[in-house]
């Protein structure tokens, strides 16, 4: 059954595996929440399968299960009120050790094709994990639609592919044959068996609970891994749904669905003695990097791979085209209220301005163009909600006043809140810019997560380079941006990146924008600077969940 | 010219990429010491150039230089007298992160072209750099020259195979084009660049300071990474040799020699600052386990490849070839006196004894038999040299005196200083073999790393399956044997392994031994047991040395 899986869903694969080796734009899933594209009823249906879980337990049948757990709240402030399973993390570690043989006899094949499989499902209730994932991490509609599904399953698809490429490297078997001169050679069997590490855990987060969680989680089911899934507790739901389906699809295809479980939470003690057990070998986690070095520091049995905080920062040195850059970055600043791990928190600007293509700007003139280009942009409601989403966190709302008191920076544009009819128990806020000088390195060098940035006075452009370079080797960042007309500084910030180790995008100007990345095509983190230690996707990111096993003998 | 290097090894490189990929049997450097395939006057030549070395200042014109260290000590009892440079750690590291640039730029088929160069010429020096691993390492002169030279070259040729096909994968850049319905498409370049991670130190050990240094250093520098190597003290001639080729070879090429230097550590303290600079990034490290964990303990900033110490086991159910399997075990008992970290340490037993081609033999004969056939195999004096080699650790001395003591198991057969009259002042030690009951775990459940080696009594069949998978998982073990007759014993012992990740070899009778691993085609270690968190080599031990930085803008 899973060989046939393997056979239908071979041309997406082949795709995929020719993508991940030419890196250009291939979208395996379609990013447009279109009837035409998903079916005439798939809106309707995404919803009402949605609005079924709210006020509900939602059953999983997962062993050692000891109660319910609930406490979701939405940014939109609506009622979700969806109880989940609470499972003893020993049962489930146990549950997941069980089913592991049985999925590393079903073969790389097999399990390509059941992990395919399991995405085109997944797929098909995109409308559905759009609006659990727009419930709970207050995503507007569209980016909840992209990013909370079709993107995020490319995101797992490409996980497979690496997957995919490193395991079938590995010869099931080989013949080995020495000469001996005159005597008959010396001829041995091998067989080479993958096996997966072990139990492995995916610890997501609060605003990309798909996006940040597939990768992880297929590159390690591919490689023959169990897996559980650790939501954050504000945003089970996408997580509970996606279980749910991986679960139903393994078992229609043989496989013990215990494999792969959702581990709900109550306390950070659980979560400690589920990732420091012996018997889970790997870790994928997205979240901050105090909890990243704990289990860094903690879990030494695991494979580690962390996406944790930075100070992503662009260095504006000139640029040709003003308007479209102010209008490129405001829109960057503000969608999902800069509650991405990608949005750029530092904008270096020396202090003697820049030359454009309207004459020279001074450092005070950008600073009051940009705020302008922000309040330009969400100037019309439908805009600002579309484009901002809601705040998740309490902690992100507390920055956000912290940002408007003036005392981590003077207020070039304060956050507003604004009133949402749709949503009156809301929290929909505008971004907050804020100014300093290089030197005020408490402000602007620590992650202020959220819609919070600052125009940073630096001596000139060369600073500026200097300081992107520091910012990033000390503090880490997902995206590099330079908007400069001048090969010369274009290089030089190019070799800052290599030694920093952070992706680079120039001179952006239109439907592209820095904390964007595009899967297949954009490594998503380097893995080589304080960000993340690993990248999505890549061979590093895959080979090391798997290990081979040779058996020998002579014939 | 690197370019060119690249054209010029092309089919060798080829070769080595198909022995990955079918790693069947393949050799890349012939390991006949003879005249007819190295040249008539290779053997001579290269004795006088290893002798050249004896009691000189070994010059490799490094940065840094504060002295000069001597001290090997020969487990052969001869004078090497040769004084190495030791330099100030900083200056090294400094002097390879500022040589690391250009490396980047030659590109991974310039390095790749060079590296390839590197193992050429280091194999013209095959016979002076078997003298010196034989004369560090107390080797006999076969084995010093196969794993001294040919062998080790294979391993390094491997690590770069791995290297070079993970890096071609990574498309130097593309164009990315995303349809816009009726607006014209966005377009962007992007350009992907291959950088490695920053300074590697890899730690030689003493008894195999070539074969298991040469994976971690090209795969490191064929990554694009600058090496140190850190030579165990009592084995830096074979180290200094292979450094000074690659760096004149780099030198040769247009590249800071800087990149590749040799550090001499006078004590534990300077290696200590060496590997916790946070310039370094990788440490490659053979060795025991306690240096092992402080290694993984402290060098967070740094990946870590590490072979540690381990249990090797074989499990005796039953044979159809006594004889021919006793002398399989009592050679590899007996070669290099049992100073690799593959050789059996505990063969477990049935209590009940076995079934044989010869009639059913009880624990107690087949303990006899195994004593007599080692005794058989070292009968002859000038067999006995050339098997054992010298014993070449003052520690494993005192662990041949403390198991001829009685006191750590009953002695089957004692181990025995023979006098070799080539080398009146060395230490040429025969097997101790040992028995005890599968209960007496404190006897043979750690490393005694030497010439011993325990015939352990455990209940049946089962119960010494049991014991051994038990025995990989918290001991960790590079290799593992069977010797069975029975299909039904095979798979459980197969499956055991696979649970334990350890490589396993079943009914070796004839010229393969289980402690011994043949480059392109057997994995060295699975990297999933405590005695190794790495193999050599496979994809993982290269994709992670590496990172990708991306620069993307639009066209």
């Amino acid at each position: 059954m899973s060989t046939s899986l393997f056979e239908q869903h071979r041309a997406r694969l082949d795709s995929a595996l020719e993508a991940i080796r030419t890196r250009g734009y291939w979208p395996a899933y379609n990013e447009m929440p279109s009837p035409k594209v998903y079916g005439e009823t798939a809106p309707d249906d995404g919803k009402r399968a949605f609005e079924a879980h709210l006020g509900k337990q939602f059953t999983l049948d997962q062993p050692g299960q000891t109660g319910w757990h609930a406490g979701e709240r939405s940014p939109y402030g609506v009622k979700l009120d969806v109880e989940y399973p609470v499972c003893d993390v020993a049962a489930l570690i146990a549950a997941g050790q069980q089913a592991m043989s049985a999925w590393q006899a079903v073969g790389c094949e097999g399990r390509t094709g059941i992990c395919v499989e399991i995405l085109e499902r997944l797929n098909r209730q995109s409308f559905e994990l759009a609006h659990a994932v727009m419930m709970t991490t207050g995503q507007g509609w569209m980016m909840a639609f992209q990013a909370g599904a079709p993107h995020a399953q490319d995101r797992g698809l490409e996980a497979v592919a690496y997957a995919y490429r490193e395991q079938s490297f590995i010869p099931a078997e080989t013949t080995w044959e020495k000469p001996q001169g005159k005597n008959p050679p010396l001829v041995m069997k091998k067989r080479f068996e993958v096996v997966g590490r072990g139990v492995a855990v995916v610890i997501g987060c609060a605003t990309f609970p798909t996006w940040n969680t597939y990768p992880g989680l297929f590159a390690a089911l591919a490689t023959g891994n169990p897996v559980i899934v650790k939501p954050h507790p504000n945003a089970i739901l996408p997580a509970a749904i996606s279980v749910r389906t991986i679960r139903q699809t393994l078992a229609e295809n043989g496989i013990d669905p215990n494999l792969v479980t959702l581990c709900v939470a109550r306390d950070n003690e659980t979560t400690q003695r589920l990732v420091r057990d012996p018997a889970v070998r790997s870790i994928d986690f997205t979240g901050g990097s105090a909890f990243g070095q704990w289990l860094d520091q903690n879990c030494r049995q695991a494979q580690l791979y962390a996406e944790l905080s930075g100070v992503n920062n662009v260095v504006i040195d000139s640029t040709d085209a003003y308007k479209a850059m102010m209008r490129n970055i405001a829109f960057t600043l503000s969608l999902y209220s800069g509650q991405m791990c990608t949005t750029t928190q530092a904008i270096l600007v020396p202090a003697g301005g820049i030359a454009t293509d309207e004459g020279h700007k001074s450092y005070d003139e950008i600073c009051a163009d940009l705020a302008r280009a922000i309040e330009g942009l969400l100037g019309k409601p439908e805009v600002a909600f579309a484009v901002l989403g809601a705040v998740q966190s309490p902690d992100t709302l507390r920055r956000i006043d912290l940002a408007n008191g003036g005392t981590i920076g003077r207020v070039v544009l304060a956050s507003r809140k604004l009133d949402n009819p749709d949503f009156p128990n809301g929290e929909f806020h505008t971004p907050a810019l804020l100014a300093c000088d290089a030197a005020d390195e408490a402000f602007y060098m620590e992650e202020r997560f959220g819609p919070i940035t600052y125009v940073v006075k630096v001596a000139d452009t060369a600073a500026a380079v200097a300081l992107s370079e520091r910012i990033v080797n000390t503090r880490g960042a997902l995206t590099a941006g330079l908007y400069s007309t001048s090969q010369q500084v274009i290089d030089a910030m190019t070799h800052a990146t290599w030694r920093s180790k952070v992706a680079l995008s120039v001179n952006l100007t239109s439907g592209v924008f820095v904390n964007q990345t595009s899967a297949f095509s954009d490594y998503h983190g380097t893995g080589g600077n304080p960000a993340a230690n690993a990248s999505l996707a890549d061979s590093a990111f895959v080979a090391n969940r798997f290990r081979v096993v040779q058996l020998r003998y002579h014939v």
